[in-house]
């Protein structure tokens, strides 16, 4: 499911502890809240670059919609554990960005889950529009390759 | 907690499914998800008063956030287990609208929780406005008293 | 990412009504909230099976993990909305079970999302095991090809 | 609402983010997620007391199902604002615990919510039990008066 590894253009990483409604009757972390994790994770990335995604929301007008996720599942997350979430931005081409995920049992432990989404910049109408110039810079600036 | 019983202004019934999701590792649905319910429950009211929520945000400009909520607790609801939802219309004066819940096993079953939910009437600048006279009569006509 | 169309093993239909809480600033679904919807759908196709999902974990020890998940999105689903969900069975093989979804805006509606799930069946130790015969039978039986 | 004020048993502070799907189509953090975050300033506070809440129900088999929840709401939290969560043990009781929680932007802002929650101790049977004694001790020692 997930393409040939390319070098990730950005990395940036993140932690967040289980939450107790984020468990379900399996005792584990429901599969759905990886999702929101991964969340968590683009959100940090891009505040890094210097575009904090609410502001390219209210200020730049600028929404970034999922249009295609995934997720690889390999081992459980449990109620209070760290989780380690690791965001590589892989593309990000006329219109379409791309985020890589993997969330790991703490720093370096093992690997609970990898993950992508795909997402295409619109305006506030929700027509699609290419990814602001200054935008695109900002996330392949600096810590870029 | 809750206030001397009233008559209600208007009385709505609706059910839903206890989802995977909502349960936690306890075995059973996670407390905040009864005020999701509360909203199942006064959505289908205001709708069934002529005044659908949505429409009303949309088109009238109305809004009615929460400023006050509680629930009390008796039973567990357990997965898959189908919830009756009754909801009461006990206040809609100035500003102010009172919902009150009772969560049932089934239809006439044990009661799981009851609650209340209390919202001030706003317009789309965050402050509050009196609720519009054909909002409030709709809402206290027919199935009312 | 989806598989070549395979006839599926067996359909399954329910609907449910977008949330406010299931909304976000966008003013729409957040993506997450499908792969809850995509659960209703293959909680619903396992029931009619006769075999609930429910009562396989707690009677018959049989656990479904999800192990894969992806899904691709089309249009914004809004607040209060009817959303059909189309369930396909489309695998149960070994320890594997594929599902395949589809959301509609109302029955026969536009498209509003496709996905799908693989899961491994597994005991109540996490380990996996082979799906029970007397299950497999059940899901491809009657309503089956 | 509130009882009148106690002088707090213990008290913990924890901050959280406001996440992307936490919003609402109001634009603002939907009122249950208060609930969740009450969830993360308590689980804080038992850790710092030397008793983290999931070893306790792993280990001594003691659970603390909510058997009252309210809240009141006073101004909006928006998307990536980070919350300050100020959490009061205010009761340890017989088989009774309560908290008490103020909800602020960043520490020492403005007021975004207070609430409590009232909790029974439960064996895994989901019969109360009374609080064990070491439990007690540990909940009330050091940070405690």
């Amino acid at each position: 499911m997930r393409e040939p590894e390319t070098p990730p253009l950005r990395v940036s990483r993140t932690t967040t502890r289980v939450r107790y409604p984020e468990t379900d009757r399996m005792g584990v972390a429901h599969h759905t809240h990886y999702f929101v994790w991964f969340e968590l994770g683009r959100t940090e990335l891009m505040r890094e670059s210097g575009s904090a995604y609410g502001a390219l929301e209210d200020e730049a007008g600028v929404f970034f919609p999922v249009v295609e996720a995934g997720a690889t599942y390999r081992a459980p997350a449990r109620y209070d554990e760290v989780v380690d979430i690791e965001t590589r931005l892989t593309a990000a081409e006329g219109v379409r960005v791309r985020f890589e995920y993997a969330v790991t049992r703490g720093r370096g432990g093992p690997t609970l889950a990898t993950g992508y989404t795909v997402h295409a910049a619109c305006g506030p109408d929700g027509k699609p529009i290419r990814l602001p110039a200054d935008l695109r810079e900002r996330l392949l600036s600096s810590t870029g390759r």
